[in-house]
């Protein structure tokens, strides 16, 4: 079989997993707790696979746009190690999974007064964003932009300003978070500076192929797939997918570890970023929710996905 | 270079790797509250490696043997699911994370009335003992030895009897543990009974070669490295190098899959298994324990060793 | 009004309230963890007041047995403070309140490794009932039987064996508690025959009036009504009012101080005991529990005997 | 004995008492978390006794003005009450003591999503003051004041303005509960203005002798001692008191109440608020803390004046 026929068949075989998985969003949820979120189409699915020579496939309602939420955290962690050094962020958080629910207080208080327990935590990824580089609001966001523009490889990415402003008004549990840590000395930012830097990462925009190259970088010891220029140092790309692995999905990661074995990364908005260790990246969208808070269809896709072309780095 | 030049050089590497990780040793401290555990030599430091082409070579004080304790909690599990059934096993114990320490009473309780967080904390490990196989206490102790023998491939290893009563005594937490999982309906068996398998099964004893067998095993779909005969069925084996990512060395588990990536599990022996998937078995033992509970060589040396290999997963 | 008729008026008033009580008997729900419990007739009400002329007025369902359950609490504090002394109990049991519920061991492990926060919860009165004088099990359950016939005055004073049996079979939590506290150097006997005496305390049976005779003597410095002879010591006698105003009635305990002001302890019986500081001894008794675990019929009578009659201590 | 004489005889006993107590002043500390509370001296220690025929008697450092810092909570509670109703306050928040610290973010999670344990704690004292009658900031912090005036029967009575300048600085952890709750839904106020309310109310400065009067006026059925006006209502008075009973000495509430039994509040400035049922007002101040958080010599003194006039309400 040619090279060209291969591929043809690789997709058709993914269109019709993509079709089967479907039926799961009828079994999930639209977010609600961000009002901007409850716009959503619940039916939607889009997934987008980054693969080997450089080429993205996308497949299903793959022209939605979508936010990134909390698949931003992965983004924010490199950016903050890149700009503030591994030494200073993980003085600052820990590294340990958890298997509580993201928003933990709890967690905060119990297991050290002084550090979130991971960067995947509301906690901990308020700590990373006041790593970032930039001495005022606007340069940190300027900076965030230009690093996800190098990550999408578009230089139109940007935040969605609605969801953004949406996000910031109802924000006061991640506002509480941040003052119990500037109480704490963890973090040293003016706290509504910081809220709006977060809440513009969080509200990050775009289509399944540009996260699915996000993941084909982190895959590929952080280097662009077209020059070969280091984006992100070669630790740095090692230690984003290890989070992914063991904290990435919420309190279902262990669970998503074992039944599909590919480092990845959720958002309520039913984003789901996958990378794949020298292999493919992998950008998932459905926003109906599973009561974990991960997209219900795209959990399964991406389990269906591991098996079918044996991803599992286990 | 030829091939037995260049196994000589490996070994030399490793050697002179080893030697230089010893002095971590002085760091630690011996485990005191099993009252067997204290005779350790605090200085002792073994390692093996079980490689490709199916040889143990091993350095440093490899005749020592010692017992698995929490280590054995990997070899319960992959045998539970063998004689029970996934679905049984988790339908009993669940799949996540946790940051806190591996005694905790607290996480049990918070997160679920009825179900441990996962195989690795001790509430989750006793649940699985009383899954193995068999209906009496001998049956199940017999049954458990079978197996390590298999994975072992010797004949001959069996548990510490001194040990074991040595920690059938100070038991006492423990017990609280399996009488608060069987007041909830989650553990069926006597406790005492259900204790004296796991006393029995932390005490299993070896050397460090026969550890690295047992992680070559699992990182090699489970087969016999010299038969090829199926031990352990492969998604078990998957499983199994899973949960030693995620929950394998206590509240270190974030960290060393961020700076060694290899799938480990440790005990408060001193002992670390390693199994690097489609690569090799890693047998550590050296008594001397960091604050996390974790050999505190063994740890510096898991590190050192994906360094100079390019071990990691991620 | 001569004192005759002022006592005659008193019992129809008293008479009319517990009958206009009755109606919340609906409301609650029998315990059923304890399966002799289950047994007990939902819309009983029984209320006896010992007035401080030495005799017993009684109401409702008078003649009905009940167990104290947690009641026997205060009266097996008392009787360790008395054998151990204060400074013993109190080095192992806490003082303060907690807010949480009774079958807590969340709070046990968070606020104190190796001390119950007080003598109310089942940790704390594990550790109590372990402390009261004896040498054996036999020994410890006849010092007891002792001490609750001078309390009650009536020398068939005994536990419900059925009760206690039953009690036994489903005491799992109450085990798992107790070999926690022995693994943490808090507690020093034999589980399983602590678990016998404490299972006979809870299981100690008796009806109102001689409820209300407990509550006479720890409400007037621990004097026996009829001879005036000291049973309990004057600041034991004022110890345990204390505990009964600040964590007496579980998580229902500042609320009831709040609108009735009366030390009071209850049980799953649905027992419960009052003690006004020199004034009336109180036992209620009315199986259907509201959803904090205590009597529903019985706390609205407690409110509505404290206003009617200005019991409140505050 | 004449009256006057007998009076003459108990200024001296209690003046002897007090000096006697100022040893224990050696072995607190100053709180240092608000640094103008820095600035006390710590062997200070004055005691007023608000007594039965409306006279204060002061001892010791009687002219030394202190800020109430906690023990303003109670004030506070008994004006939400008066102006929002009983109703609407326990409505957001609970009535249960609490063993764990002031502070507990962890206890507000826990037991509750949207309710603080108590009006004690910070959280559920900072959603009382939201419920002070007024529609602005200002409007607010002056009906503060003309209570507190109407209480201390002074017309000067005031905040101290840099205590709360100072307080308003380092408020980062109150302002992350208030957030919370407000996230909740809880708190509906402006979160900025209601701790600039919180802080003054926290900074009222005063003489002993006015805490004493305050004291009075709750043992009293809340009417002034001169013109038997009801400041503040019956129940009001009562339910004041029993909070300070059970939770006013943060967690040394249970042992105070065995030791002393007087209702109690403690704040960190190292006043204490005394309210004898029918009896004495007490104020205390003596700023040397122990490790509870409660002034060493004051609570010492409380045992003491309890035993030598028999004032414990059990």
């Amino acid at each position: 079989m040619a090279l060209h026929e291969e591929f043809r068949q690789f997709e058709i075989e993914v269109g019709q997993i993509v079709e089967e998985m479907r039926v799961f969003t009828e079994e999930g949820k639209i977010a609600t707790y961000i009002p901007e979120l409850r716009h959503a189409d619940p039916d939607a699915l889009a997934c987008a696979l980054y693969t080997k020579n450089g080429t993205c496939v996308s497949f299903g309602d793959k022209d939605r746009k979508f936010t990134l939420q909390s698949v931003s955290k992965v983004v924010a962690l490199a950016l903050a190690v890149m700009d503030s050094g591994e030494e200073q962020v993980f003085d600052k958080v820990g590294m340990e999974p958890t298997g509580g629910p993201f928003y933990s207080i709890t967690r905060l208080e119990l297991t050290s007064r002084s550090k979130p327990l991971n960067p995947m935590i509301n906690a901990g990824a308020l700590t990373v964003t006041s790593m970032i580089g930039g001495r005022t609001e606007t340069e940190k966001v300027e900076r965030l932009l230009r690093f996800i523009r190098e990550l999408t490889g578009d230089d139109t990415t940007t935040y969605d300003r609605a969801v953004a402003a949406s996000e910031l008004k109802t924000a006061d549990h991640n506002r509480a978070l941040a003052y119990l840590l500037k109480g704490e000395g963890v973090i040293d930012s003016d706290i509504e500076s910081l809220l709006d830097v977060y809440t513009k990462q969080c509200a990050l925009s775009m289509r399944c192929c540009d996260l699915a190259r996000i993941g084909f970088i982190f895959g590929h010891e952080g280097r662009s797939p077209e020059t070969g220029e280091q984006i992100v140092p070669v630790p740095v790309a090692r230690m984003v997918k290890t989070f992914m692995v063991t904290c990435g999905m919420y309190n279902e990661s262990g669970e998503l570890a074992i039944k599909a074995g590919i480092p990845a990364k959720s958002g309520v908005s039913g984003a789901i970023l996958g990378s794949v260790p020298n292999g493919m990246g992998i950008g998932v969208y459905s926003p109906a929710l599973n009561e974990k808070g991960n997209s219900r269809a795209g959990v399964e896709l991406l389990k269906r996905l591991s098996r079918h072309f044996s991803l599992s780095i286990f």
